[in-house]
């Protein structure tokens, strides 16, 4: 194609077209540096500057309290599921996993390969990962509580977080990070992968409670403390200055752009609507969720053949809405709704499902 | 600066001019995708394609036997320092480690972090890590030998490697990776964070015998584990796709525009070799290295006071010679003459050099 298409991409995913012209303005010379980007050293003045503005962004995107501290790092959601247990979890102590989905089982699984005790206080495995678990069973002494707020391939998220009784809350954002405005002072750490809400694939956005730094345990890898990674800035090591840039350039469009994340909920809850009005309003499309659980970022459905499927998804990408097939695991269709997609996608995106009833219904 | 200055930064650094441009003309939609390389599925059959050339370039520029595999990871050559012992050594086990600098020596202690035996075969710390050990006193039994090819700060590099007499070698090749040809069989694993000859930081190069695969502990942090990174061609979880893909152009830079590796080490050669004559020619300036250690990648020089090495680096600057300040371990002065920095860049240098030398010598 030589025009660009609507990317509903489950991750990697779409970036504001803004923040993609702006990368390549300043791609040959960042910032009077005479260097791209790509080449200045993360020890100058103007990537510590780029960094501490990034950092400073969030800080006012989430109203995070003085007390947490924000950290890039490498390695995905993949890296922290055997962070967070080798960090705070010692010999004979708990944590409690809720599992709603792929990604919450295998941070479960991890934290269990380490040999730790895992306790898992709810599941909604038992209807296929369909809906949020509303009666969790929380131990009396876990060290912490861990959440998949979006669960990216089934579709549903946490309306609100349950109340854990001061235990902190450990929570995977990875595709709804920013989504919203989220209260977090229940949380003592937060994390997410980029590429979904936050920026392209290769930095993980960690916002972590002082008190949860001070229980990190000793005698880890120095990569593996949070730690290390706090008392440097994000610079213990050469952090990914490319992608820790874009996120910066993510976050001001949320703040400029958009106006913040009240302002971003406000454009996603339309997206939301709009698209599962069009997928109730047919008896045709199937909504794979509870209603009360839908997600505002992964909308997954099925259609009444496979066939049908199939064609659905061709001849949405004839018509250059691209990346709404379903994951492996569960088959059907999956539209994802990131911050960086726009109202006017889901429009054409909804126009050709109604079209496509009309023809095939 | 509103032109692009010479770039001899020890890292992130210097990338080839036309992998740069090629980056910025593709930026708004990759190989007719209609998005950005930026938003594409790391599951998409584009970047799968683009992440096996880069594997199989790679291959044929380093003439790797069918026997290894190219993995490309996240965390840089620090994550290599806990993965390369937690994969390879159980309780009783001893690991070979030389100590030639700042980083060989942050590998050891990593190792010894995670309550490892660790033997210290050799060093070149008695003499400010200026010269490459010769007698390298090797343990019986060693699991593997660690070896760190260039260092970065103290600009030694090892002329050839030291026999093993079959243990395999673990080296650490982060700043001289693809230099010049190298013969791979003695090594069980080669690691290189990217950002210095391969491309942007955010993404690690590791290549790995199948032996050492085969030997890699169980029950490891998923993550952690070499195998499971093997065992699905480094899509464990996502990669960081942009990274890869600027390797990718990297090295067909490296084999198509410049000609492959013999090519490459010509270069290199001839770059270093006109930037030490500057040096050796003038009774000013004072190289920190034994001359039969000199690295070809990152050259290491005194000036007779410190001031006048202010004023070297900022009238280098200003002359739009980049880079050229030494690291604050060492101080001084520090040119990195990386695979994409251009002969014209070195030719420009060494002239302001003997100017230099010609006002304030």
């Amino acid at each position: 194609m030589t025009e660009r298409i609507h990317n509903f991409n489950a991750g990697p995913a779409a970036l504001p077209i803004q923040v993609l012209e702006r990368i390549r303005e300043e791609l040959l010379n960042f910032q009077g540096t005479g260097m791209s980007v790509l080449e200045i050293s993360h020890r100058s003045a103007v990537f510590e500057r780029a960094l501490n503005e990034t950092v400073a962004r969030l800080r006012r995107l989430m109203r995070l309290p003085d007390d947490y501290q924000v950290l890039f790092l490498q390695g995905g959601a993949s890296t922290q599921f055997y962070m967070v247990p080798m960090n705070f979890l010692s010999a004979g102590d708990v944590a409690d996993y809720v599992d709603t989905g792929t990604w919450a089982a295998k941070a479960m699984k991890e934290a269990k390969l380490l040999g730790h005790q895992v306790h898992l206080a709810g599941s909604s495995e038992d209807r296929k990962y369909s809906y949020i678990p509303e009666n969790i069973n929380f131990s009396r002494d876990a060290v912490y509580v861990h959440l998949t707020s979006n669960n990216t391939i089934e579709g549903t998220q946490w309306p609100e977080f349950p109340s854990t009784g001061g235990v902190p809350l450990v929570v995977d954002m990875s595709s709804d990070a920013l989504c919203r405005p989220v209260e977090v002072k229940p949380f003592g750490l937060i994390y997410a992968g980029a590429q979904k809400n936050l920026g392209p694939a290769g930095v993980t956005l960690v916002i972590i409670r002082q008190d949860m730094l001070d229980r990190v345990k000793v005698n880890l890898p120095s990569m593996v403390s949070y730690q290390s990674h706090a008392a440097k800035n994000s610079m213990y090591n050469t952090p990914p200055v490319f992608a820790v840039y874009v996120v910066g350039l993510v976050l001001q469009w949320i703040e400029e752009t958009i106006g913040g994340l009240e302002a971003m909920e406000r454009i996603n809850r339309e997206k939301a609507a709009r698209l599962y009005e069009a997928l109730d309003s047919h008896n045709f499309y199937r909504p794979l969720v509870e209603k009360k659980s839908r997600s505002l970022m992964n909308v997954t459905f099925r259609l009444p053949t496979v066939d049908l499927e199939k064609e659905f998804v061709s001849e949405a990408l004839a018509e250059g809405l691209g990346g709404v097939k379903g994951h492996r695991s569960v088959g059907g269709c999956r539209v994802s709704l990131y911050n960086a997609v726009t109202l006017e996608a889901v429009r054409d995106l909804t126009g050709f499902m109604k079209e496509f009833v009309r023809r095939r219904g």
